[in-house]
This record gives C-alpha cells, sequence and structure tokens, in this order.
C-alpha cells in the first residue's frame, strides 16, 4: 500500500542486543556468571525508548497508538499482553491505544505497518516498538519455541532443529540448482560479521569470522542437524543464535511532525509496504523466496521504483541462504546470482548497494520481535548520518527492508526514501 | 478513534464453542472419548470462515486485509504465526497481508480495530477473525497460561488461580463497597446461563443455573482459590471455563460494499472505537473499572452519544464481577448501582438494555481470541434479526461492544450503530 497521508520516520533506537558472542552476555562461564543478570524484556524496552525519546526529542505522551511487536514471549517468558506491559516500562504511555503484533520473525514490520494505517487514520504521531528475549531456558527449549513459526503439526517432525533443516533445505536446492557453493554461503557470514566489528550495539561486535572458518566444518563450526541429507548444508556459522533486543521507532504524519516541531528534513519517508503471505508448510520451490519477490512487486510498484534505484537494503539473513534469496527476490540480483553480487562486493559496505550494513540479523543479532523494527531504524540511521562507524559516505536516496516470517510466509517489504 | 471513512460490519459468525458443559465435547468421560476427536484450531477457523462467505456473499478473494486475533497458541497449542496458518486454512486468502494481533482477552477486538486502521489507509475489505483452543492439555496448565495476561514477575504468585483470585479482589471489594452479595453475582450467571440455552452454538446451551445454585458454595458449586480471604468471594459459576471456538468478521468501506455489491442496510456501522491501555499490575481501586470507563467515554464523544442512547450491549463477563463493573463503567448504571440494574430486569432479553444476549463470555463461551470478534458479530445479528431464538423484537439503534485484556488493563469499546 503507498500511504496517502506521508508517513515519516522521525527516529528510533535499539538496546544493545545480547547473547551468546557479545562481551556482556552472562552465560555459565561469564566471570560474572552468579553476580550479576542479563537485562530482562523491560530493561531492553526502557532503553531502546528512552534512547528514542533522546534522539528525537519526542515524548512519550505525544504518542497516539502504539503497536509492540513480540513473537514468543508466553514461550520464553510466560508473558503475553505486552501491550499493557510497555506503560509499566513507560508511564507516559499509559491511556493509550497499545496493542502487540505477531508474525513470527516479521513482527517488526507488522507494528510498523499497523501504525502506518494508523497515520492514515486520523492518528499523527505513533510508535512501533519490537522486543525478544530468547536467552533464558535450555538452548534446545529455545530451538522448539521458534518451531511455532512453522506448521506445528505437519512440520515438526522433520529435524530437531526446524528451522536450520528449511533453510538446508534452501541451501541444498539453490546449490544444487546455481552451482553456488558453501563458500558463497560463508561469505554472508564474514560480511555480517566484519559489519557488525563496526556496530557498537552488535551482539558479535568482538567476534571474529574468516572465510576459512565459514565455509567448512570444523570443531569450531559444527554441523548438526539430524538429517543425515540435509546436514552438510548447514552449519553454525549460517544460523542466527538467539539475542536478546528491543527496538523503537516513532512514525508520524506531516501535522504530527508540525506539531512535534520536527523538520522533515530529519526524516525518512515510508513510500510503500508490500505485505503478502502464503499457507505455512507448503513451500513449493526451496530455490527462491517467491512470497518475498511477490511482496517487493507490490512495493516496488506502489513507490514507482524498479530494483535499480536501491541504495541500501537491511534483509532477513536469519541464515546465510536467506541473504542471498533476498537480494534475488528483491531484483538486486537475477536469480541464481546473488552469490556473485556478494562476491563481487556489491553488497559490501563500500559496494553499490550495501546490505545489512550493521551486521544483519546473523551479526548485529536477531531479537526476533525487534529485527523488523529494527531494519527501519538502520535504513533511517544510514540515510541521515547516524550509523557512526559504519555510515556509508555517499547520498542514499532509496533504502528497502526485507523482513520475513517463517520460511518465506510472511514477507514484508517497505520502500524509504531519503528527505532532504 | 472515528472512522473518516465509514465502516460497515458486512456480517460474520462463528464456530460452536466448545468445552465443559456442551454435550458434544468430547471429554474423559464422554461416550465418544477415544472414538473422536473434538475440532482443532484449523477445523473452527474454517467453519467460522465458511459461514461468514455463506451468510454474507462475500468470497475470500475479496478481502484485502486480515487480522487473526489469538491469545495462547504458543502455549495450548505450540503454534504461533497464526497470520500464516490462515491461508493454510482458507487459499483464497493466500497471498493477502495477514497478520496476528494479542491483547490477552480484548485481541478480538484489536484485529477488528486493526481493519478500521486498514479501512481509513485504502482498503476496502477486511476481515477480522479471532480464534482459541484452551481445552487441550492439563486444566492447571491451561489455568497457568491464562496468568501470562498479567504481570508475571509481580502477580504470578497471588494466587495458583490468578484471574479468578484478580476478580475476586473485585468482587469483594464490589461487595464492601455498595452493598451487594454473593446472589447480585450469581444473577449474572443464572441471566447468562438462561441466554445461552437459546443459543445453538454456545458451550453452556444444555446447562441449567438456578439463582439458587449460583449464589451459594456447594459441591457442584465448589470455592476454589488457595487465598483463604478471597476465597468465599468466586465459585465456579462466577466464571468462565475453557472454550475452544472461531469468530469472523467481514468490515467494509461504502467502495467495499459496492465493489461486493451488497446493500448498506443489511450492515451496522462502527462509528467510533476507543481503546485504552493501563500499565500491568498497577489497578488502583478495585471496586470499579476505571479504564474501561476511560474507553467508553471516548467511544461515547466520538460517536457523539451518551449511555443513554445505547440500545443494547455485549460485555466482557469473563467473571460475573465483571459484568456488573462494566455495565457501570459504561455509564448503563451508576457506580455500584450494576446489581440493581440486573436485578431489575433491564439487562435482561425483554429489558430496556439486553446485555449479552446470547449468553456472554460464561454462557456463550469464552475462546479468548474470539470474544471480541463475537460481540461486534452479535451487535450485527442482533441488529439486523439473524439472532433466531433469542432475537430481540423491538428496533436498535446503538450499540456497544466493551472487551477487556487483563484485569482492566487494555479496555475497548466500540459503538455500533444500525444501518436503516
Amino acid at each position: 500500500m503507498t500511504p496517502t497521508r506521508p508517513v515519516y520516520v522521525v527516529g528510533g533506537s535499539h538496546s544493545t542486543f545480547l547473547g551468546r558472542g557479545h562481551p556482556d552476555f552472562v552465560w555459565r562461564k561469564h566471570p560474572d556468571f552468579g553476580t550479576r543478570d542479563n537485562p530482562g524484556v523491560e530493561e531492553h524496552l526502557a532503553t531502546a525508548l528512552q534512547e528514542t525519546w533522546a534522539l528525537t526529542g519526542v515524548a512519550p505522551q505525544a504518542i497516539d497508538k502504539v503497536y509492540v511487536a513480540n513473537f514468543l514471549g508466553e514461550l520464553f517468558l510466560r508473558q503475553g499482553h505486552l501491550g499493557a506491559l510497555l506503560p509499566r516500562v513507560e508511564r507516559g504511555l499509559s491511556g493509550k491505544p497499545i496493542a502487540r503484533v505477531e508474525a513470527a520473525c516479521a513482527s517488526g514490520s507488522v507494528a510498523i505497518a499497523g501504525c502506518v494505517d494508523a497515520l492514515q487514520a486520523g492518528c499523527d504521531v505513533a510508535l512501533a516498538v519490537g522486543v525478544e528475549i530468547e536467552t533464558v531456558g535450555e538452548a534446545m527449549d529455545g530451538v522448539d519455541h521458534m518451531a511455532a513459526a512453522a506448521h506445528v503439526a505437519s512440520e515438526r517432525g522433520h529435524d530437531r532443529f526446524l528451522f536450520p533443516w528449511l533453510f538446508a533445505r534452501r541451501a541444498k536446492a539453490y546449490k544444487e540448482a546455481f552451482g553456488a557453493t558453501s563458500e558463497d554461503l560463508g561469505r554472508v557470514a564474514v560480511k555480517a560479521y566484519a559489519n557488525a566489528s563496526r556496530n557498537p550495539k552488535a551482539q558479535m561486535r568482538t567476534v571474529s569470522m574468516t572465510l576459512e572458518e565459514a565455509r567448512a566444518t570444523s570443531e569450531r563450526n559444527r554441523e548438526f542437524l539430524d538429517d543425515e541429507v540435509l546436514r552438510p548444508h548447514i552449519r553454525l556459522s549460517d544460523c542466527t543464535t538467539f539475542s536478546d533486543g528491543a527496538s523503537a521507532v516513532v512514525l508520524a504524519t506531516q501535522e504530527g511532525l508540525y506539531r512535534l516541531g520536527i523538520h522533515k528534513e530529519l526524516c525518512t519517508q515510508i513510500r510503500a509496504i508490500g505485505h503478502t503471505v502464503q499457507p505455512m508448510g507448503a513451500v513449493l520451490d526451496p530455490r527462491r523466496m517467491s512470497n518475498m519477490a511477490h511482496a517487493a512487486s507490490i512495493a516496488y510498484g506502489d513507490a514507482s521504483i524498479t530494483a535499480a534505484d536501491v541504495d541500501v537494503a537491511e534483509v532477513h539473513d536469519c541464515f546465510t541462504i536467506a541473504e542471498l534469496q533476498i537480494t534475488e527476490a528483491l531484483g538486486l540480483a537475477e536469480l541464481g546470482q546473488g552469490a556473485h553480487l556478494l562476491r563481487d562486493g556489491a553488497t559490501a559496505l563500500d559496494g553499490s548497494v550495501p546490505v545489512n550494513t550493521g551486521g544483519g540479523l546473523l551479526g548485529f543479532g536477531h531479537p526476533v520481535g525487534a529485527t523488523g523494527v529494527k531494519q527501519t531504524v538502520e535504513i533511517w540511521r544510514q540515510m541521515k548520518g547516524h550509523a557512526g562507524d559504519y555510515q556509508l559516505d555517499r547520498t542514499l536516496t532509496h533504502g528497502v527492508t526485507a523482513n520475513v516470517g517463517g520460511d518465506d510466509r510472511t514477507a514484508i517489504v517497505m520502500v524509504h526514501r531519503n528527505v532532504t
């Protein structure tokens, strides 16, 4: 859809995404184990919100409508009803219309899409917040929780590690169809970790990943699927791991900006949203992300742009294969050519269309409910010069975010335009 | 908010709400136990959708946007991402923008509110669906799942039965403040079961409930809280029980009706929505529902009506005390006078402002995600003459739905107007 009333991204921020790999993350072998806890859901939310207010100058009282994106609060925390948790964290939001949305790993973009609708419906300032806590409990329980994004009744039995299995199926089909290699996939992880090393909020900011490590199985980079056929097609370095984090973004209409006293030159604009959903359990062609391609075609059409207009992209690299398939679904490369785009350096920070400049899901971290919100904030940060050590040094006119729920079952593509 | 583009309720339907008490519900002592299963989430959704298409003549292909309301799919079914489950049930919805919303027991009204926003944003036909499956697993696990609607970290310890405890606190405070009795509360249940006996889709349609049974503790009507102080203030008959069910409703703009070929005289109109959220764990005055009163004041103001204009209401009687407090929050009775309104027969089927004509949550059943959707469908059914044996026989101009999430933490009030 194309907003009739222009929608501006006023700005936003994230908490530091924490999990295994981050030096501050407390786990069994951490020196602080037993003396300090990791931040909880309320602390992550509070950090993202406080930084958003500070950065934008917007007060919570100015917000007309709020959506909170979260996937697995019930399973990881036994906590639902996060719409009513939010004003507990930020009392200035008390009395507002707030609700939680969920579309598995695409929840964050659903929150933004809901805010965009609200801004068409008469609201002038809206807030999208995403949050996830995933590092509590046993790791295998976490793996099981994530399976709730697929069709449990018919798909859960594929493998103990269901989502790695689903994306290993993609990796195998892609390699066989297009001659790609494990090295091509490894290169996605290497770029992600390299970008994350410049990003102080990234989970993997201090973790190094060389192509030699990423492309082959080793003690450190294990294969782990039960399925012997798919096992060689995915390794630890191909996967995101559990993350905790929150992200928040303020959106406003022209009237909203006026009320807030904010110049639109400080903003980006959401030009169009493509949001398409396909039935669970029915992926017909694992070589490509056809649902994502459909969402992209809607977004590009509604924004009157083509893939050639895209200057920067945030894409959903939950697994390495996903980044390659999404760059193709977005038309940044032809089908089967995503690996070449990457190898040629086009998606690097100094390339023609940088992808996942802050580290993406693999490097920045993937607290599921936060991810879609984070993507939109990252495009805003790049376009408005807030990206610090990973700031791109050229003019950016159009950016794209591509957020996936499940195995290409929910796809949401947004076209962002710089306002100058 | 008041829709700028008028929003029409085209119509909708429900699956039969099933659970303990319903003759078709299979449980351990049912004659069909072991030979037949209860319908699952996909079957309930399919029934609600198929009946909605049949009743309205709308085809799924005509829908522009969909919200699915669900609270506890992850905990009861280990299934999330219900937005992508829906096109599995109804292939005609494939490729649409669909997402799940959640605000505990107010989820259904959030879905409708999201659709209303979408209809302001350029969509012309929208679908809200609500669903919940609650009868699987152990009953005490189900009780624990429901606690996810409250602030788990600070409130879970109050009682094994957290929500009954929270509403017993309300019952005790209300009785002490206003001189109400257990008989006043029992009368809510008696009305609910009596209305349900006329409703073929109601869970309790064959269960009788006399005032003698409802007002006092007995072997059949036990007290069950651990908390000795609050224990006398709630009995089984004061509570909804676990239900499975789904409800669906089609909403459209004037342009949508034209496209569908539907005359607006077949519709009701959503005139205004009041949606307010207060922080979890911070109920200051259990004698009243102040957040619900706030939501009602917004909805009435935006619709330019007063409580005196309300002809029929669907209110969130998750516990008997809730119906009394909500009739007061809606201004149908003065504070503390809800019990008198009921005793005087004003809220009965032949009263001046019938409340919960199909049995409400206590009698019809309370599959949590479905409830808010069901309320709006029920107002439409009454206004358009679809209510069968519980059809009111007089002109209805304004109706109100009042949906609650948690302990008055999310409140959503909608004003519906008949279109003639």
